[in-house]
């Protein structure tokens, strides 16, 4: 008979993802809510756990591994971070412990580059990076994890050397929605990476990245001047920004390093087809199963369960 | 005794602007406004000007020449484009007549690159190239012309060959406003170009532009890590931005071409600090007395004022 062991949860910037693990490994149940920092602010972290944790019927005293934006400064405790290079394994110990008078409950910590010249920070993929260490490949490997703001690892025998933060996902929502260039995508639906037109753009600014924010305006004039198809500007904008970010963090690649994509859905088809148009032919990792994966190593650190 | 000879308007696609032109070439009366495309689409674009046209007392048969987003497909009467290569010297006469019952109101042309891989148009800077025309070097030149969205235009012996949009002004303030950035540059003034953090960012992104979106993100990370100041954020982003415009640019550049800065007031000094920063002293050209001396070439090639 399968036991619940702890409570997994993955709290994002605008969503809650809460498991609930038996003693063998298993997903006994699972969350899904728009509960993220920016409205757990407002109804109460404490609040908003609770109500998960009893809907799975989890036992008061079961421990509670979190990792993401809970542990921002404007999150619910403040987790802090690590400073690389630094060592996947060290991320669980370093976890901040929320006050609970029945509960041992654990954020995890993010990681952070000091580096005067290249700061920068990461807060919830350090712990699918956990989770996906056992399918990185020997030696150094270049980890791609795309989202809001892109993280590219440089991971090398289980050691984060260094990572830089691209903010796609964000520029591409605020060009899409905030510029001139939303009348030419009106009314359009997905991104497909195997479009042509797609592809082009990733090519086009992989060639001269100097040259983005000139391609972009591109999916303007194709508008006025060829009458460029809604779906296809869009593809330009898109394949423009995922592009230059592939040109950039490439750039700072190892020479041979392996290429590993952590993602999930349609966003990594994107990447797929984008690092293709690059020659890059990554491992890829499923970000879902590797949050949930960094969770577990994470919970099985602490509580020896 | 200096006489009206005709009506010049710069009309944008936020502000208005209108000037009572003398015999002798001299400013008689001058307005400003904020009844730009947007706003006169609505009020209507022969209110708007007959309004001005009696603040100023013109005569009711005075001739008038417009440029601008007058002459764009959503705004007055459309203008079309002249397709590149062009000689500046034809724009006056491919100028669209307005139907007006007593004067001689004409809206002139933009610019078109029909080229199908590097799409591209101009409207309204046309005019400012016609009146910056006398003070281009001999030769080739290529001229920028910063704003919402700047341009770069190789100019040879009159004749404009290509030319090139950044949409950096544009993508300021989609950044500085719709994106996490906004919190880490909260309050702040205008950039001020001869800033460290202005000229840093600079070079960085010329350095290795393809990093853009990833320095971009430094605003954040180091507001974070090491208490960046929120006018140094916005002076990291003013220069990541405008020096990835220049690295792509000057990328297009002919070898020894100069360059010529069309541009007023902060931001033609924000990019003559940018333009330092890559090693290029421009000739300066004031783009308001381009602008005009544009309009004034087209009313003498029009009327034989």
């Amino acid at each position: 008979m399968v036991k619940p062991a702890y409570v997994a949860v993955d709290w994002g910037t605008s969503s809650f993802r809460l498991w609930l693990i038996g003693n063998d490994g298993s997903v006994l149940d699972e969350r899904r809510s728009n509960e993220g920092m920016v409205a757990a602010a407002t109804t109460g972290f404490g609040t908003v756990l609770a109500n998960h944790r009893e809907a799975v019927l989890a036992p008061a005293d079961l421990p509670v591994i979190i990792c993401g934006m809970a542990g921002a400064r404007q999150g619910w405790v403040e987790a802090g971070y690590i400073d690389v290079p630094a060592a996947l394994s060290t991320i669980p110990f370093a976890a901040a412990r929320v006050p609970d008078a029945t509960a041992d409950i654990r954020i995890l910590p993010g990681l952070a580059q000091r580096d005067r010249a290249h700061p920068d920070v990461i807060r919830g993929e350090e712990t699918q990076l956990l989770g996906a260490l056992a399918d990185l490949p020997d030696g150094h490997s270049l980890v791609c994890m795309p989202g809001t703001h892109s993280k590219w690892v440089h991971v090398s025998d289980g050691m984060v050397t260094r990572f830089h933060t691209f903010m796609t996902g964000e520029l591409f929502d605020a060009v899409a929605s905030h510029t001139i260039l939303k009348h030419s995508i009106a009314d359009t639906g997905a991104v497909d990476g195997g479009s042509d037109a797609f592809r082009r753009a990733v090519e086009e600014v992989i060639r001269n990245p100097a040259t983005a924010t000139s391609l972009l305006f591109g999916a303007r004039s194709g508008t006025l001047l060829h009458g460029l198809a809604p779906t296809d500007a869009k593809a330009l904008i898109s394949g423009t920004l995922i592009g230059l970010e592939i040109a950039g963090a490439l750039d700072a690649a190892e020479p041979g390093a392996p290429v590993v994509l952590v993602a999930s859905g349609a966003l990594g088809a994107l990447y797929e087809s984008a690092l293709d148009c690059a020659g890059v032919e990554p491992v890829i990792v499923d970000a879902d199963i590797a949050v949930r994966a960094g969770l577990a190593v994470a919970a099985r650190s602490l509580w020896a369960l």
